[in-house]
């Protein structure tokens, strides 16, 4: 890990650079912003530790209402039981014996479930739960569209149900059903589209699921690009949204309903950067690059500088284009940069530097950074 | 820092997943080669830890002749001195009087120098110098045909050299004159006439300097695209070649000379995944993703499993199409991933798992990873 980056108090400017830095008061907004959401639909909110990766904020959320944290990995599960999370659902198949025993071992201080998508995995999780003399929960991940993980079939998802639900050490608790690839679609009718299609699935396999007697109290599933479509459906009762905390170009980049821009939630993190080179009128460089935020979804957005834009990025240089109107870029200065994909890039940081007023307010540890076994 | 993922002496297929794995065979040959060339031609080897971020690794670069390492920021300086490399110059810009003191730190312990590209770096460099009573080393960084650093003109060059001679505390070393975006163009003689144009702007530079009475000891540049160009031009002294310790397949994907493949290095890097869920019989899932490898430059390749073939990435997900004719992949499989970029790959690992015959032979710990200030 890392050396702290802020002291506590000091301003803005004086931040070592590149960091990770959170809007406080954007960041408190947009949580509360979600948890009244699920309150007023009256559903569960489950948000991912896979994008913050920090118990200080999976205790924030817990405390404005979610029922707990769910995660891709085990690592992640484990930073989060350690930092005193008490219900974590790994969203994601978890295969290997030895991640199945770390997995168990959590929940003896800690409700912890997992998914399944195959009755392979079944025999493996019940050994581990067993030996452990623990309960595991087990979800059953079902294809709602995005031709990931998942069976395919409502008679493939009740087989797998009743598996999960007579294997020793194993409770089935209900159904993993999230979208991942409709989060981004352009508009939100092609969203809504997506999502309409995803509950035909999902009320499907409670049919199959109901008629065979089983019991299923969960469907889980959503993300920041279509919560409220799921939230309101009658379906899910379970949010896993996750990246309204902090927005990023990706979401920025997408429609609100009716043509409108997607913006209730406010951009909260950003890159700060320094300018380091001013080698011609119209180019500046900084001092992050791919090593601080990740490009696979494009340049970052430069913030609240009109006229200077992103124009290349190689590991530790960002290169920006000074527009002719723009205010000139100086030695020093420094630049707010808003990351395209938030997961990713947060994965770059061992701290966030939280700021409010101007001035850093506190320092986040990003515990499960890296923590991808 | 993540805990050990493997243990000495075990066979690959007990490493926990995702690892990024090192061929040592591989890594062997690449470390010779390079080594064998730069003695060959008579010049010197500055390999970059921005690459490696790896004192173990730095420690085999010079074991085997390099002169010392180039960084491109003060925490990785920090991070090869403290892991006693002796030689290390920042292959870039330093603004900031708290970074520019902690440079001067390491020089009581080691040879350290920087770039320069404007003249109103140099006095906030020599006061950091002067007031640590130390001598920092100064590369003049020119243009030579990337566009992102370094000054434009011969004139301007000899200038800012003359200002870094004068200034106490610094001593000026020479040219830093690395042609980055040459490295990858598609085809030997693009990358040929790339290094050409560079040659006749380090020329000019090198006539300036010496109209002037300066004397100019180093020039330093090149990559592992284009280092047999600047080896052999009698200009450039200093190579500053890295990727040729891995590859990765933006690499592979370039030309050698005379339309054959470049193929004299060998990929000895891979990120080590497992199979977590088999959907389809045309589609597996890996529990590697964008948080195992950077994707900005193309998806990972599937090594040595013909017929299987990367089609998408998400946080904690490597998708696979299993073509009609490949060997089918099951649940628990290993695959071997060769990454589209080693460097900001390399950076989201805190361990080399190093394998030699099928067994772990070593762990190296990437002790710069995300030293990024």
């Amino acid at each position: 890990m890392n050396e702290i980056p802020a002291r506590i108090g000091a301003p803005l400017d004086e931040v070592e650079t590149p960091a990770l830095v959170i809007d406080l008061d954007a960041f408190d907004s947009n949580l509360r912003k979600m948890a009244a959401f699920a309150a007023t639909a009256g559903v569960r909110l489950r948000p991912p530790a896979k994008t913050h990766k920090c118990p200080i904020i999976a205790q924030r959320q817990i405390a404005a209402g979610a029922v707990g944290q769910c995660c891709q990995k085990v690592g992640e599960a484990e930073a989060l039981v350690r930092g005193g999370v008490h219900d974590v659902l790994v969203s994601n198949e978890i295969v290997g014996a030895q991640k199945l025993r770390r997995l168990a071992a959590l929940a003896g201080d800690a409700t912890i479930a997992l998914c399944f998508d195959s009755p392979d995995q079944v025999g493996a999780a019940s050994r581990a739960a067993t030996e452990a003399r623990v309960t595991l929960g087990g979800m059953v991940e079902i294809d709602v569209g995005m031709q990931r993980c998942g069976v395919a079939t409502p008679e493939a998802a009740r087989e797998l149900a009743q598996r999960v639900a007579d294997a020793p050490g194993l409770e089935f608790r209900g159904l993993q059903a999230y979208h991942g690839s409709a989060q981004h679609l352009a508009t939100w009718e092609e969203r809504r589209h997506a999502i309409d299609g995803a509950a035909t699935i999902v009320r499907r396999t409670l049919d199959n699921l109901r008629s065979a007697g089983l019991d299923c109290p969960i469907v889980s599933g959503a993300g920041s690009g279509t919560f409220r479509m799921e939230g309101t459906s009658g379906l899910w009762n379970e949010l896993q949204a996750g990246s309204y905390l902090f927005m990023d170009t990706e979401y920025a980049r997408i429609g609100g309903e009716g043509g409108t821009r997607y913006d209730e939630f406010a951009h909260s993190l950003f890159v700060l950067a320094t300018v380091m080179s001013t080698p011609a009128t119209d180019r500046a460089v900084v001092d992050a690059g791919l090593k601080s935020y990740s490009a696979e979804k494009g340049l970052p957005w430069v913030h609240a500088m009109p006229g200077i834009e992103s124009v290349g990025a190689s590991d530790e240089h960002g290169k920006l284009r000074v527009g002719a109107d723009a205010r000139p870029l100086r030695l020093g200065d420094k630049v707010m940069l808003i990351p395209g994909h938030c997961d990713p890039t947060i994965n770059l940081h061992d701290w966030y530097v939280c700021v409010r007023g101007g001035r850093v307010e506190s320092v986040w540890p990003i515990t499960a950074r890296g923590a991808s076994t």
